[in-house]
């Protein structure tokens, strides 16, 4: 079982890493960081590089393909290139997945057409350009596509994934091994729990920031 | 507020990345990736790598240090630059904290004797090799020093530090900007949750491939 990640300049590492930890834990199964140049990634943040040791024109099938997200994605989203490798791959994929935006960038590749997917909730509803209906879950299967909320639920999306491919034995002890045991401090993780102050708060702190989704206000 | 956190060949990535991301989503709060020297970090499965922009004759001074797990930290058990580096920056911290088997490097460094502290549940009983008394719990902070279970707790951790040190309102919108909303498949993720049969086998894998770890049963 061989996943790519896509990963670029400007992601979100978490979207990547999270997945990343739980795939990689399953005896014989190969992860690889692929980006459309091979070499470091600036993180969103800059604070950091994730190192992709393969460009998109080296790698031309997987089982699994997972695109992150990051305000880095956005010029993927008309990049014929990295769109044109993602059909190709999507292929030949057992699954293919994302998380938190990356579901856009597979949304901008035709894959998402007709099918119900999720993002991180502030983009959520940007998947209809795409044709695809949005869904409030934290993980959303249709066929063989899996999209995962926002930067945490990569995690969660990936021992499913896991159970899916190697059953729930396998799941269970990967869980196990990286301790994922959540106790987040407050139930403040998605726009219906957290009080609405604070969705308010963290809405227009990313609407000021991220261009993007100002204009769409 | 600036956080350094150590990384190193052969680390737990999600172990530095969790918290990365909560901790570099505080508006400006700073993270800085340091290792004994700069450059990029593979990761334990080798399958990528974080890049440290500093290495620690760089860094002098922070008021937060982390310390990652994964097996690659083992040399640092006895490696005196780093342990020097780490008195050196725990004098002046805010909070000096660790995330999986990164406590046993503040243990080596003599920052737990004394105290209450946790690691990943394979490796929590050699905190008393350092004069820590192991806790089996996700996180635990005694005086300044916080200690977090295995690999994803993290976030958790780094989620409660954010409350502590800016407020629970931010803390808040940490978490509903990384969509913390956890939904683990299993109730797995510890070994006092998960069924015997699973333990046992994580167990008797993690001594094979950890030789540090076949050696101590």
């Amino acid at each position: 079982m061989r996943t790519a990640i896509l990963i670029f300049e400007k992601l979100t590492a978490l979207d990547a890493i999270g997945p990343y930890e739980v795939l990689s834990a399953v005896p014989g199964w190969e992860v690889e960081f692929v980006a459309p140049e091979p070499g470091p990634q600036r993180t969103d943040s800059g604070a950091t590089a994730l190192v992709a040791d393969r460009g998109i024109g080296e790698v031309s099938t997987a089982d699994v393909v997972l695109v992150p997200g990051g305000e880095g994605n956005r010029p993927l989203l008309d990049d014929d290139d990295v769109l044109d490798w993602l059909r190709q791959i999507d292929a030949g994929t057992r699954l293919t997945t994302s998380v938190c935006t990356g579901s856009l960038v597979l949304g901008a590749a035709g894959l998402l057409r007709g099918k119900r997917a999720t993002s991180h909730w502030l983009f959520r509803e940007q998947l209809r350009d795409f044709g695809a209906t949005p869904v409030a879950e934290r993980v959303v299967e249709d066929g063989k596509v899996i999209t995962a909320a926002g930067v945490s639920s990569g995690i969660d999306m990936a021992l499913r994934l896991v159970e899916k491919l190697a059953g729930p034995e396998l799941a269970q002890a990967v869980q196990l091994g990286i301790e994922y045991d959540p106790e987040p401090p407050f139930d403040a993780g998605s726009p219906e729990k957290a009080p609405e102050e604070i969705v308010e708060a963290v809405r227009s702190v990313a609407a000021e920031s991220d261009a993007w989704l100002g204009a769409q206000r």
